[in-house]
């Protein structure tokens, strides 16, 4: 089975934009609306049309099994307006997810958007988790560690205790968290490019740099997104800087708690990630459909199509079965419950 | 000839320090106090001291012959006080790498710290880099993408007309910029992991991005150090967004006008720099003695000796006098006016 642990629904249905341009009117009138959570009419067979001749045709002409599957990243966009415009657009968000996991369930299993907002607590990210993971299945989250959509001010480093009451519930539960940052409202950042790459970056360093984060939670899982940002091509820097700040072997460090996604999209970038960081740590992704989406004129195939890089690399069958599949297991327990549930 | 693009004077005497101190308690004291330069004294004995031991000794041990030498990057700190502050600090910075220059010729050859702070235009940063070049005979400069210190919030884009005087009299001049980040003031980000890396990236996203400023500028040369952050090992989502986004080709938009540096400290990383990006926009680089001090345990070898890795890399040895010589008396063409003076 070849999990893919990246991907969003970027081929919503027009109503969910609706509803958001909807939102981001009445904040304009009164930034300080309560917004009511309301209904979006989108029918079943809209939310069928919208995956069938994208997601679920790359599924299948890509040969992936199952997607884990997630709200549009860039349009999580929690600078915008106040808690109730991000409770309200990410209860949304959720339940489209769960309804897509409803109808193709041999397909997607879901992870969730959590209703971060600048200047708030986690209170009603961790209402949102458990609604989540309890009610409908999910198996992980999306954090986002700048929620200030590209100004780095709103919130502090992933090890601070700010964090602790969503980590305590993220590891009840059993779900790890992908550290995500969503659309840049900075102009200095390109939303995919470097605004993704410099999050991820910054993310590894902060958790990679804690000298407490994993002595107060050993079972707290991140997964890193696109291929860990600069992180494998500066191992050396990397490796250096835990030897200058005596802290313990870069290995050491991630081996339990932070994993590398596979969004790399030339084959030369995932030879490295895989040369360097450990099998065991890294974990199969494509985030299609997504950031990048043509036809590289090298190779004559999608930029985003992954598994083709995966399969050409110069390492065992089962190491590529660690990556495709065992890992992903692993950091996301719960895909358990969906697989049984689905796949008897 | 072994040109190493990017030196910090990282060991000077404590006299600087002190200087330094001073200022930022005479800042908290009254945050608009307008400085005096005034006297940092410190003897060419003290200097000779600081440089025969670090910098001189690691160049012969490691052979290479001729660094390009700057101000510490992390303690140009634009982002503390006012112009006053940045513009006197600047100066003795420069002139202190005058000195070492003048004390060193055939080992050093300057480039500028620029006197940038936020809220203010970029005269000052002109008048300073015409001092450097024409009084002291530098070669380049060190421009600060980011003057808050980590909030990105200060100066608009690399490609703005806010950047277009410094850039006029850069081409004038004939000298390049290397864009450098200095120390952090956000928590959020480590100074020469995340916020240099992610600092690279984005500069590079903002130039690779411009549909005017290559056209406006034609001549205009930027260096991107640290191997160029992420963008190297994801050239591949590069090259795919320059092809959504309508762009030129990747290879033909940096092609007079960006370049990368070396400073990667393992071979794997080089290997892949060397592999994807043209020879013609590499140069060589170490950053010694800078972010990473330590040794490899793996190779027993300093992690910043990059020349190691551009030796054992598999490219030919015309390639390797690019990188080595070539490039650099290309992107810095005033190093040709030093290498007469001193070398004959």
């Amino acid at each position: 089975m070849i999990i893919d642990c990246h991907g969003h629904y970027t081929t919503a249905p027009q109503e969910l934009t609706d509803y958001r341009d909807n939102q981001k009117k009445e904040l304009k009138d009164n930034p300080l609306i309560q917004h009511l959570k309301g209904e979006i009419h989108i029918t079943d067979e809209q939310l069928r049309e919208s995956i069938v001749n994208n997601q679920l045709k790359l599924q299948q002409d890509r040969g992936t099994d199952l997607t884990i599957f997630s709200p549009r990243a860039s349009r999580m966009e929690h600078h915008v307006g106040n808690l109730s415009t991000s409770v309200t657009w990410t209860e949304h968000c959720n339940d489209l997810i769960a309804r897509i996991v409803g109808l193709f369930p041999k397909n997607f299993v879901g992870v969730a958007q959590l209703p971060q907002s600048p200047g708030e607590g986690l209170e009603a990210s961790i209402k949102e988790l458990e609604r989540c993971v309890n009610e409908l299945g999910f198996i992980g989250c999306n954090l986002n560690p700048d929620p200030s959509g590209g100004y780095f001010n709103d919130v502090p480093p992933l090890d601070d205790k700010y964090w602790y009451p969503l980590y305590e519930k993220m590891v009840e539960l059993e779900v790890p968290a992908m550290i995500h940052v969503s659309g840049s409202c900075n102009c200095t950042f390109h939303a995919t490019s470097s605004y993704y790459l410099g999050a991820d970056t910054t993310a590894f360093t902060q958790l990679f740099m804690s000298k407490t984060l994993f002595k107060d939670f050993p079972n707290l899982k991140f997964v890193i997104p696109h291929g860990g940002g600069a992180v494998p091509y500066h191992w050396g820097r990397y490796r250096g800087l835990a030897d200058m700040l005596e802290l313990d072997n870069i290995n050491n460090i991630i081996e339990n708690n932070i994993y590398f996604d596979t969004c790399v999209y030339h084959q030369e970038g995932i030879d490295l990630l895989l040369d360097l960081v450990p099998t065991e740590n890294i974990l199969f992704a494509s985030e299609m459909i997504g950031a990048v989406r043509g036809i590289d004129p090298l190779t004559g195939h999608y930029f985003d199509d992954t598994k083709r890089y995966i399969d050409a690399a110069k390492i065992s069958n089962n190491k590529k079965i660690m990556i495709f599949e065992e890992n992903i297991k692993k950091v996301y327990p719960r895909i358990n419950i969906h697989l049984e549930k689905y796949f008897g």
